[in-house]
């Protein structure tokens, strides 16, 4: 078994090759008013996570370096094509701490920005199998209608935890179940390995997910590299206040008429039994995941569980 | 050869035969945020003529006719996903006499429902040979950078005739060349012939913007469907304007400084013979666009040649 601090040096290889592959995406200088904010946003910061997923996931099972190389850098395009056209819709200005397309540019240029990085992953599969362009497309389509619901859900109040989680399901885990289904698929898994693989994915993108409600109340600035409470104050729906309102709708709706600081709905959370839920409910997802790696190579597993680990303990 | 008015049953046939099908593209029905307005612009009006310039430019070489569907449909998608986020970034409230998404929705609405119809174009393409996405996607590219172009046109007066016929190509000549060409292609054409079939599509592309230029000032609302004066009021850049300041930049100038009402546009672009020219640019490239069907069977070029008839007679 490879110890943690080797495995964290081979990610850190790994993310070093991501980038530079990143930076020779062969691009176009012209028009300006789209290569400028293009360049911009492929060669500005991002943990790489999703990459580096496909890369692990592929490694074992020794797929084509090079298919496997186009393939994590088109989900990479994929992802920061969804941030930028999100950013637009949530009006966030920052991104990676940088300003957002929209914010350093205008909300023309982002949407045009966005399409062509688009295209430019889809350009990137050009000659792949045909499953590998086919599942990238659906889950593409699930990370829309992902937001879709999010949007729809900002004005209605009547939301459960189910719905919840069949959102942050599309939106963030169906993203990261594609990095591990097509590093397996490039490297000739069968169908149903495959599927276990984006199980895998899509159970740690939920973990995550609603690790990221917890550690918005719960977490420092430093863990996060963002304010606390950011989705509080925004009124967005997250796992806690969901559960909340589940919980005891009448005692929540008081509650947040006549509180609004963050160590209030700490306490509120603590008190109610719902920080527990909540961390409930990471574990649950995390064994899912876990579950899910039963029937993979014994070295895969290794690798996909200390990704696993990483990633949840925000090493990235 | 074929007479006019049987071509033109030919014609509605298929426009009837597309639309059919773009009703039965299989889409779920929720997130209703995403899929109302989604279904919206699939299901409403559009003239078809790309898909329709597809099947043509498949018909005598005998493609695969479900082939043919699935990428004639897939480029009326990718048509109506840049429509969608043009008209956000132009402003644009009305689109084939209904309101546009933004308009009708909201611009975050507008922007998803976009970003999922060019998914769902993709998706269509889901099986095809690789040299049908590939150059998909290309042409996709190449739309992005037209509009890039135009927008950063929009602020610049040093525009000459060669960068405004570069950008018209890309927005608009390329994705008509993309339509005969895969039509080329998917019935196993070579190379070289799939190349002259994207040549004429271009060409005639070019034709088809240029006579609009010409049809803004000097048309009828009954021809173009839409009120004239509408670019010259909106100060956009067309072949006139650009051809009025090459020639003479300072006339030009005080001409604009003092002049508004469409008449006037309409006797000083006589007067100087900047209609006559300008007429001689379109002639020029529908006369680039029969050179290229050169090398086309004769029953196709019957075909291709009828359609350009039509779509510059505005018979759409």
């Amino acid at each position: 078994m490879q110890n943690t601090s080797s495995f964290e040096k081979n990610i850190s290889f790994l993310k070093s090759g991501i980038e530079k592959a990143l930076n020779n995406i062969p691009l176009d200088n012209t028009p300006d008013y789209l290569y400028n904010p293009v360049q911009y946003v492929i060669k500005g910061k991002g943990k790489r996570l999703r990459p580096i997923l496909v890369h692990l996931a592929g490694h074992s099972y020794s797929a084509d370096p090079e298919d496997l190389m186009k393939t994590s850098l088109a989900i990479e395009l994929l992802h920061n094509f969804t941030l930028v056209h999100d950013d637009i819709m949530d009006n966030a200005n920052f991104r990676h701490g940088q300003e957002s397309v929209h914010k350093k540019w205008d909300v023309s240029t982002a949407i045009l920005t966005g399409d062509a990085i688009f295209v430019l992953s889809q350009l990137l599969l050009t000659g792949l199998p045909s499953i590998i362009t086919q599942r990238f497309n659906e889950v593409s389509l699930n990370i829309c209608e992902g937001q879709g619901m999010d949007k729809q859900f900002e004005n209605d109040d009547s939301i459960i935890m189910g719905q919840y989680l069949i959102m942050i399901g599309k939106k963030t885990g169906a993203l990261l179940g594609l990095c591990a289904e097509l590093g397996g698929l490039l490297s000739g898994v069968n169908k149903e390995n495959a599927h276990s693989l984006f199980k895998f994915g899509l159970n740690l993108g939920l973990a995550f997910q609603i690790q990221d409600d917890l550690l918005d109340v719960f977490g420092d600035k430093s863990s996060m590299g963002k304010n606390p409470g950011g989705d509080i104050y925004k009124n967005k729906k997250t796992a806690l206040t969901i559960l909340a309102k589940e919980n005891n709708s009448q005692k929540w709706s008081e509650f947040i008429r006549k509180h609004s600081k963050l160590s209030e709905y700490q306490s509120y959370f603590k008190k109610n039994n719902l920080k527990v839920e909540v961390e409930k409910v990471v574990k649950h997802y995390i064994n899912k995941a876990d579950s899910a790696l039963a029937s993979a190579p014994e070295a895969d597993k290794q690798y996909l569980q200390n990704f696993t680990s990483m990633v949840l303990k925000r090493k990235f």
